[in-house]
């Protein structure tokens, strides 16, 4: 058997989320298919991350294993087209070592939340990004922001169907900034740790906007994380405003653990 | 009577164009349609600009002319809300005076073209972006285009349908570029002039990937220029790279006629 390391982008908008689903299409289910059809082979994906239904990822890093031999240009030309026309591509796939796992050797996860911030609602940003019509604060979404930065029992900030056994998490940056935009200004919130809670980054952006719109106090925010209780949670921000934007490895020298 | 300007934004996918037509859904249709809901007149929209099926336009200027006595903000948030779920924004609405044309007044369009330059195809960028999976070599372009700018007779660069009574016209600028793009690297195109032909900037650039693609060579742009026959054409390119960027009037103060 060969390991092959992929990496996905995908357009969260018709999925149930990237984890193959009883009930649903799954980017998982979409690609175990395209597999399928080229090996006829039952190989399973392993992802970096899991992304709940709606959520977008600009680069996943995703790994499966195949008796077939074939060249990674091959495999990853030959999923494109068996992908279509479902909004996944592959971008990048190699071979990596068998004791490479995307889950289990990843040691960083990066989130992008975007926010379009304007009284008009969107066009070509639907879908893309969480429209918000009142006036935020982006400094002060910034700094209430930093009393999450940390290792910290995230309960609060926790889906209640969320399956870690532990709600203590090292979140290592969250960065609220005003940028550029695709189709005009936009708010980006950057959130990186190890690892994260199911709705975590959800949550945490949907108590930000509460500060930023000054309906929450900055303060809040660290009361919200120190009562460790999910009915704090001000607000969970909606999934198409959501990127996985990238996996960390030891070895691709970006950081070590 | 009230003359209002607006800014609009749309998505060009599910329309035939801006401007009304007799077999299928427009932009004009779908704003004058609402500003009957709202005040009850027939207004006509007059545009800056006329756009093709699937364009885009991220800042056309448009006006209207009502009897119906409404502040701005509120005509802005009632046409917004009536415009739902079309893919239309009003992003500004103002009172203009009456001698103020969208396009007569109009001094200056700015065009912008996206191509997605990779394998894999596109997944949040389809419709957005031109996916163009030959390696591109942008500088090439952009020295090709350059024999475009300035004073010319356009007849190869323009569409057999145009109405224009003349095809000389004033290209000011027609720029290549990388850029950092929304969701990877992206090739930006630039064009402004006082005005295009039909077809001029999907038309040129058409032409440009060829000589980005090795399959013409620069000085061949050039040449079909000069030949001032449609059928030099190398390649119309696809409707849904292309944006409607930005309207200039003298009162804006970026520049004079």
């Amino acid at each position: 058997m060969t390991r092959f390391a992929l990496t996905l982008e995908f357009d969260g908008t018709p999925f149930h989320g990237l984890q193959r689903q009883a009930h649903g299409p799954s980017v998982q289910q979409s690609i175990e298919d395209a597999l399928h059809r080229i090996t006829g082979e039952e190989a399973t994906l392993h992802s970096a991350g899991r992304t709940d239904a709606g959520v977008h990822a600009l680069a996943m890093r995703s790994h499966v294993d195949l008796a077939k031999d074939i060249a990674p240009f091959r495999l990853m030309g030959a999923l494109n087209a068996h992908l279509r026309p479902d909004p996944i591509a592959v971008t990048h796939c190699e071979i990596v070592p068998d004791d490479w796992h995307a889950r289990f050797s990843c040691i960083g996860r990066r989130y992008l939340y975007r926010i379009v911030n304007r009284r008009a609602p969107l066009t070509l940003g639907r879908g893309r990004a969480w429209h918000v019509a009142a006036e935020l604060d982006p400094l002060a979404m910034h700094r209430a922001a930093q009393a999450l930065v940390g290792r910290h029992d995230f309960t609060t900030f926790r889906s209640v169907q969320c399956q870690a056994k532990d709600p203590v998490k090292t979140l290592d940056r969250l960065d609220v900034a005003p940028s550029a935009g695709e189709f005009g200004p936009e708010i980006h919130i950057r959130a990186e740790a190890r690892s994260f809670l199911h709705h975590q980054v959800r949550s945490m952006v949907g108590c930000l906007k509460l500060v930023g719109a000054g309906t929450w106090p900055e303060h809040r925010v660290a009361a919200a994380l120190a009562a460790r209780d999910r009915s704090e949670l001000g607000l969970n921000a909606p999934p198409h405003g959501l990127y996985f934007v990238e996996a960390i490895y030891p070895e691709t020298g970006e950081e070590t653990s």
